[in-house]
């Protein structure tokens, strides 16, 4: 079985239609576990249902799904090939639509290569965190508008309890926490994703009471 | 073992504290089958963690998890039961945290009489749908502010293909679909329950570049 890594698969559909160049890079190493130390985590099936259908409602170019492990990415290669061309297909042809943005990279290193080359532009690379850091924070409403101007966007998700350290600093910045009424920021990577898209990408309400 | 009914749990927690008079309605019965056939659904283990996740965070008072199967019932109570006050308590309380929201309700019947009594007030009912409908459509901005305004919101969520319309028609209206570039809208519901919460009870960004 051939592993899609995202190369081929992005250069078509960068080539497919003028779309928004904002791509999502959903981390696996390196994260954190709850008590700070950095792992490797398992890639999850519904975060790639919830966060590809989330991609995929919000225009979104592709989402990456950074492992280094193969098992993994033979494994989850399976499920996508289960959706895209085998008995899910037929099932239902939506969630295809969606798994079709998904591609299985080695490492950040090797997306940032990819999407570079896909865009023929470096990204600006934007981690998301559940706390506030030193790093160079963009506020929601910044990106919103640079994306309306075509600037090139990649998104950092962190799986397990966040993105590692060395993986923020590595990139241009972060996205404001997203923040309700308490002190509570504990949101899952797939509600924090959603969210995420559409303070960026939303289209926001056309009818009124 | 006894399921915990909303009843009792509910007005110990609108004594606790002043908060946003909001709940959620996760609704298993009926809903919609991708053949637009009424049917009950299998309530979803991630369901409750990422909505309760996402409803504490946001400040929401209680998610019912609405389903008039008792297997289901127990089954869930169980699943709340381990994080509340077995093991899942001591490995993650931040878990137990968000599920201390969940209770279990039979229907959409007594949720209502339910919520009503809790608040000693009838909620405004709002279904949300990914499609466009005839009902009275009331804008996220206007909800976000009678919230404000101390009104008393019960909001419904749809699993599998979404509410059934006389779920939706019973009620006082709808929230506005969620949409994004294209015409693709199949949100999960775990997605769409987290832009939900952020667009009527988000504090926004507070910080930018």
């Amino acid at each position: 079985m051939k592993i899609n890594t995202c190369r081929t698969k992005g250069i078509v559909a960068a080539k497919e239609a003028a779309r928004v160049r904002v791509d999502l890079g959903l981390i696996h190493f390196p994260v954190m576990n709850k008590n700070q130390e950095t792992i490797g985590s398992a890639v999850t099936n519904l975060d790639l249902h919830d966060i590809a259908r989330a991609a995929k409602t919000f225009g979104v170019d592709s989402l990456y799904v950074v492992t280094p492990y193969r098992d993994q990415q033979k494994l989850f290669q399976e499920v996508l090939d289960h959706w895209l061309t085998g008995h899910g297909a037929q099932y239902n042809a939506k969630r295809g639509e969606a798994l079709s943005l998904v591609h299985i990279c080695d490492d950040l290193e090797q997306l940032i290569e990819i999407v570079s080359e896909k865009w023929q532009l470096r990204p600006t690379v934007l981690s998301t965190c559940a706390q506030k850091r030193h790093s160079s924070v963009w506020s929601f409403d910044l990106v919103r508008r640079k994306i309306k101007n075509d600037d090139c966007f990649l998104i950092l998700l962190g799986t397990a309890w966040g993105l590692a350290p060395e993986v923020i600093e590595s990139g241009d910045g972060i996205l404001p926490p997203i923040t309700g009424a308490g002190a509570y920021n504990h949101l899952s990577v797939r509600s924090a994703a959603a969210i995420v898209l559409d303070r960026l990408l939303g289209t926001g309400e056309e009818e009124t009471i």
